[in-house]
């Protein structure tokens, strides 16, 4: 019952399919690839609908504002985690999903360029979910598709929603960002959650600790950006120093492939290992996050403290997910 | 509009998302994942449920007792059958489904356990059925799940909707269960079915046939256990002594690997193969069952004969799941 | 609210699930298996109810019409698209899909035959999708099954919905079929499509050109078929000739492995792809079509053309089968 605005220079894109009846957000039609797209007062609005969507799912479970909705989740490489999630987010919307997990033995193994697979895609789904190998493979398609694109994560390169739901799990754990200090710990050279997590936080007044093996360090580039972006980070090997202080401890796993000599491997990783001993110096307030699956990383023993908070984390994914299908859909 | 009554006992469990509202069921919130979960009232109640699922479904086809409710539909092992199965009980009651086939290239194979894979997947779903090749599974996820879960099969564990189904059908063919004469055919000593019927059966006054090679007799444990019972039990090789006789006979596939000597596997094999002539001598009403994929144990010929009761048996356990997606969420 | 009329001859069928209200359409419970099954009046009512589903997805995207109904989409070999396309169909209808994708790995793979899956699945869902290697497979399930199968391709057999949508896109896209001039060019051999699209088109006063290579071209059968019907057809090599009189330049692919010297192959290729500079000469309102995926048949520089229909060809497919699944069901 809205008056009709028209479409905002934000949607460079013309529709096939109608949309919700709120055309004038500026989320509106918007493609999600990198974090890098979300100033402050973007992060606040998000987790807001992000809140609702908890309150929502907590009172009914599952409404219909996308009823009519299909989004087409396509997954060039598994990830029963990020799949299962976006397509909950939808059902719990009361839209449907198109689910294309079969990538490697479908029409792409016959040679179909990744232009012509979204733009298939499109004639059939309103909104398209991509998880690819290739870096910078979400944003070809976003420039072919007509409809919304949302990276799912695209190799070594972006994972947005994973950044959104950590950074909101921690002002939903915690009440607040500014003020934080968040400690990383372990492979902070290839894990991309942790790049991705560090640039969000830096629109906040945060410390960040760095705590990885010598060759897993946080790219120094990175570092320098933050740097100049004013935030106070600081690096150690190991982690007891700062685990009295830590607000946030953000685990990622250690590959063991990422060592040349196994020897250094076996010396390093248990140093890296979560327990409950881990935590007798650090904060009764404090949270210990990770993005999942874990391998060891954080023993079991630690499940039933309240501060391991990586299965609310996943909760908190289902909840922006759905904030942001909503809003590209100009619902919310 | 029920009067609220709380949680019983019985439900250990806190979820985390709405469910329904008669939440002072028995079975509301509960784990499937034994046929010895049921006592004979227990058994009574689910098919009373069942037959008021199958009158919905004939005269409505699909209706919204579950609408808004998600099932994970966790399938470690294929299954074209039980998954789609359930996939089509949960749609009929109006809910959704999360579909999880290709396990083996998912988080799984990354090495996350499965303490960690159903406590990611209950923060997205409302129940989970579970189909994995290890004994014991089901009631491990059961363990750190919050949400109920179903025992889909667990290796040469237990399938106990299968079983249900199994006896269901025979009361919705032959009216009741008390007095009859039930053959069990083929290989008794490695099938599920078979002794998880058996254990269902002993809640009832009927008389039991096994027929089977020597090498693949039904366990004599279960055979002791049965006897304590009460039940009437005798063995055979052939079944042309008790065809006769014979109200319900339960086929299963007698697998080629289970003999060391392929001569005997040859000998042996014609031998438990129903055919149109197998039945000359059997009664009017009595039915053929087969838990399905049948290779060659029941001819094609014997299709016809309003005696094969193998698709009406698939027919049942839509009724029975449905019955028991209902009751687990306090709807029935 | 139609008065009841009793199921026509047309249906030999018995179904076991409650269908629509609309039991006296000629097209209700109907298989759908092979083009030859419709005349032009079935053409049109196709088409006219294509175009309806049309209208409904541009204005509203999705509507109830077959809400609580269940597809079985049975896929023996992948086929992203056409997968894709038979679920968003019915997702739209207000129905809901049991996709089965990973029929290696299921009880097909166990050994089951054809006629006991297809019975399985109308155990659970209302119509039967099937996609499967060999020809003759959709006819086969169709016999068995007692809910309306469609076949969505049997190997080099036929792929009857396939080549309605692509006249459906014709008349679409052009406003008539009678006095056109269609060009088939590639693979004209061995492509079920182009075979099956020409005997739809015999039903109508056309010119038909066939450009192809030597070992590929139209099987002398076909062409004599359609002579006998009255279709003006003519052979070349090269497509420059007919471009300029062409209005609908229906491209395929034309596979390595059916060279068996690769020279040759090489040699006869770069004659078979379309650029911007292969139209220099068309008409202004021609179009080029293409089943897809494409292979570099036709370059991505042709994408922005507005000659270029194949996109919107796949869009059609969609109200193709949405009008089908309706009319099946009785809703059209």
């Amino acid at each position: 019952m809205a008056i009709y605005v028209p479409p905002t220079e934000r949607e460079k894109k013309n529709p096939i399919l109608p949309f919700g009846d709120h055309h004038d957000s500026p989320f509106y039609s918007m493609d999600v690839l990198s974090v890098s797209q979300f100033g402050r007062d973007d992060l606040d609005y998000i987790f807001g609908v992000a809140k609702e969507m908890r309150a929502m799912v907590e009172r009914v479970g599952t409404f219909d504002l996308l009823k009519g909705k299909i989004l087409a989740n396509l997954f060039y490489e598994p990830s029963t985690r990020t799949s299962s999630s976006f397509l909950a987010a939808m059902e719990r919307l009361g839209g449907s999903v198109i689910p294309i997990n079969e990538v490697t033995y479908s029409s792409v193994s016959k040679g179909e360029s990744l232009p012509d697979t979204v733009r298939t895609l499109e004639c059939y789904a309103d909104v398209i979910v991509i998880r690819h190998p290739e870096v910078g493979s979400a944003k070809l398609a976003a420039k072919y598709a007509k409809k919304p694109v949302i990276n799912a994560g695209d190799g070594v390169g972006e994972h947005p929603t994973q950044a959104l739901l950590d950074l909101f799990t921690i002002e939903e754990e915690l009440g607040r960002i500014d003020g934080l200090t968040i400690t990383m710990l372990g492979d902070l050279k290839y894990g991309r959650t942790v790049h991705s997590l560090a640039r969000l936080l830096s629109q906040y007044d945060v410390s960040i600790n760095y705590i990885s093996p010598d060759i897993l360090r946080m790219p120094s580039e990175l570092v320098e950006e933050l740097k100049v972006g004013g935030i106070r980070q600081a690096e150690f090997s190991v982690l007891d120093p700062v685990i009295g202080e830590t607000d946030v401890l953000y685990v990622t796993r250690i590959q063991k492939e990422r060592f040349k000599d196994a020897e250094v491997y076996k010396q390093v990783k248990g140093t890296y290992v979560i327990t409950p001993d881990t935590l007798r110096k650090a904060k009764e307030e404090m949270i210990v996050m990770h993005p999942f699956p874990r391998v060891g990383e954080i023993s079991m023993d630690l499940d039933q403290d309240p501060r391991a908070a990586y299965f609310r984390q996943m909760q908190c994914g289902l909840y922006v997910r759905m904030a942001l299908l909503a809003m590209v859909f100009g619902k919310a």
